[in-house]
């Protein structure tokens, strides 16, 4: 399925320009990565964007790696019929077919057949198709300056819901989270969630997988698929629709029946799945799967200069069924050769308002060093005054030698906010809230 | 007890300029507001910031309303004794008292007979003490670019740890919310939380009232207070140290022994508190409160432009004990009326990508007209090129029409991000998750 993520050429069935359309976003998101590799498809044009239009995909004269249908969906069966033989793969961005109801039915087994009879590859209909952040093909069709898209790392992403998908990539460039493979499958009229993980498992640029899912076509093959593919790295996965009143909305939305949720919980337990609970927790989790190493066990400790803000952190650790064990007395002894008396030595360390860089940095290299705990959450709060810029690097330089999972947590407001960009700097995701830093935690340490 | 909050003059005992001293910045805040009602204590200076600095409380020959103690713990009882007669109230912001042990005991037995002995009303020690946004009282020893301060407002925050007081009040600035009094108020020697909802019970300023508690020193008089409280205004309370983790922490962190967590719940609701779990729902729930009338009822109608994240609203919700009821047909007749064909009109509404801002408006003023539901959460993302600026505006016409609770939900990244402040500017909080989201509509919706 190479060709669905680094083709040697793309064409754009129903290509044009002017703002508004659909495919002129994606036409101009296309050239700027893939130039005069694009084949702008569309019999009313002779010309776009300085390329040659061609009136069909066969018109084109060269076999097409990929091809992306912008046209109405009556259309597309017979566009695909036309181009068998020269075209490998599809990805049909078109809606109104299996989620609307009696023409799209119709429509939907056109599609099918069609499919079946000229063995080209398809993904979609309704959907946003691929964005890869190493290849630079990107088939999204909404603006950059509306959702940005990540930087390139390892991180994969699969998702029914093409909202899902575009909101996700823009919450991670934000936070400077970077990813590998985007995909916005829609209805699985071909290609589905099991054959992408197949894919992803034997993917090299990939390092993690985090899936959103509001129902499985085949569900024992799923399983499988995911079994093998979280035997290599981790798979994280989001069910949505879980309640009654999502059900319906499900349906709708991508024509698939939301499937009862506790038969999928047995799933991903079978398969070793990394169960996110909603949004947060998929976003929190990508945002620790793409930046982090995984822990080995389940005991955290907190260090922190806001007791309040600390004792927050441990409710919602234990919350996250994490261990939030006290600090020993050889550990203590170690902290007191460099803290004042006045440090709460518990867990959460609590540093006080006197805090300076090298006290979090240097509690958190002798915390972690030993077997005590398999992970930290550091929560600066950046109201006293020894604290400066040196701070993340400090602690990103201690939280390195020791090859566990450090998380930054900074609740608060616009100074907070400005001084993340520093911990990002020094690759560190960044946490705004107890939870979601306990969250990430959780993630981190499920299945150790 | 006015003179906490709008004294007509304030000492600082401990007085001092030079980068970094507490008292310098406590110093520097109340004459931003004070000017000359300021009168610096320390013998050790003439004048200070151009105003006459006193040896003693007592040679400022005034009666003084507050003054603000920042020295020495073990200097305090002595300085309240020669006080007696001419100070109303103290903020003790000093720690070293119960918090910590051995000589910190003594020192709180001596505070507390010194209290008792003088008459004068104190809050503290080892606390921030009062943020009044009204008065502009600000004792608050963190520098204003550090830690923002909210606009007036009509939420009121009481706050046993300094830190997530800060925390909060800085959220909170960040998001527009205004805020009334806020009370960091430590070690209670003194006036403690019950004195303090009496106080807000019947403060005209006061709206709603949040409250950080680690401990409450009398129960029973705390669910009295509360509950008299509660009766005219919101009451929203979140009880840390809810887990063992969380015990030990709390203990050290302001000297008090944290309660059962069941206990306080049952408390709770004898008082008609509306309990928030956590730091984040708290932080939700001061932004629901501090910007929205409540909810009459739990019925929430949820309008998106996109599908997956309505579906996670919807769980989300649901997870919030909230009920998502199908839409009627008789509102799906009227919807039909200028809604395409091709929206979905289960719950969530889906205005799908071609949505214009009139869709969102119109959907949302019928959605809430009749009885069927009793708020919305009303979710845009960005995305589609039909959504303007004027967005906001026409979402806020259509609510403030219904005076039932219109949530806003925009995940998302930079560009999402660049459209909350026109939200704000139209008096919405913003939240930024479907679950942040449908925790805030549960905490309006909390004894509806």
């Amino acid at each position: 399925m190479d060709f669905f993520f680094n083709p040697k050429n793309v064409a754009i069935v129903g290509a044009s320009i002017g703002s508004g359309k659909l495919s002129a976003v994606i036409m101009e998101n296309l050239v700027s990565s893939y130039g005069d590799r694009v084949y702008p498809v569309n019999p009313k044009y002779e010309s776009l964007m300085g390329l040659r239009c061609y009136p069909s995909l066969k018109a084109i004269g060269d076999n097409v790696d990929l091809a992306v249908f912008a046209v109405s969906a009556n259309a597309i069966p017979g566009l695909l019929r036309e181009a068998e033989g020269v075209l490998r793969g599809a990805i049909i961005i078109s809606g109104g077919f299996g989620e609307a109801q009696g023409e799209g039915e119709r429509l939907d087994a056109g599609l099918r057949s069609a499919i079946k009879d000229t063995g080209i590859r398809v993904i979609g209909p309704n959907c946003l198709g691929v964005l890869d952040a190493h290849s630079g093909l990107d088939t999204f069709f909404i603006p950059k300056d509306r959702v940005k898209r990540p930087k390139p790392g390892r991180l994969s992403i699969l998702s029914q819901s093409g909202s899902f998908a575009l909101t996700a990539v823009d919450e991670l460039a934000q936070e400077a989270i970077g990813v590998s493979r985007v995909v916005s499958y829609g209805n699985m009229a071909d290609v589905d969630e099991s054959e992408l993980l197949e894919y992803l498992a034997h993917d090299e640029m990939t390092g993690a997988v985090a899936l959103y899912i509001e129902s499985v076509g085949d569900g024992r093959r799923f399983v499988e698929s995911a079994r093998r593919c979280s035997m290599k790295k981790p798979v994280m996965a989001v069910k949505v629709g879980r309640f009654d009143a999502g059900v319906s909305a499900a349906r709708s939305h991508t024509g698939a029946l939301a499937g009862r949720y506790e038969l999928y919980r047995a799933g991903f337990r079978k398969a070793s799945i990394i169960e996110a609970h909603g949004y947060e927790e998929f976003i929190d989790g990508c945002k620790a799967l793409g930046s982090s190493v995984r822990a080995k066990g389940k005991r955290v400790v907190i260090i922190t200069d806001g007791g309040g803000v600390g004792v927050n952190i441990a409710d919602a650790c234990v919350g996250a069924r994490l261990e939030v064990d006290p600090v020993s007395d050889g550990l203590k002894e170690d902290f007191k050769k460099f803290l004042p008396p006045y440090c709460s030595l518990a867990n959460p360390i609590d540093l006080t308002g006197s805090v300076l860089d090298e006290w979090f940095s240097e509690t958190l290299a002798h915390a972690l060093k030993g077997d005590l705990y398999d992970m930290a959450i550091v929560a600066p709060l950046w109201g006293p005054p020894g604290l400066t810029d040196r701070l993340p690097r400090l602690i990103a330089e201690a939280g390195r030698a020791s090859n566990k999972p450090v998380i930054v947590c900074t609740p608060g407001g616009a100074y907070t906010k400005a001084k993340m960009r520093l911990f990002r700097e020094n690759g560190f995701a960044v946490f705004t809230s107890p939870e979601s830093a306990a969250r990430a935690a959780g993630i981190l340490a499920t299945g150790a």
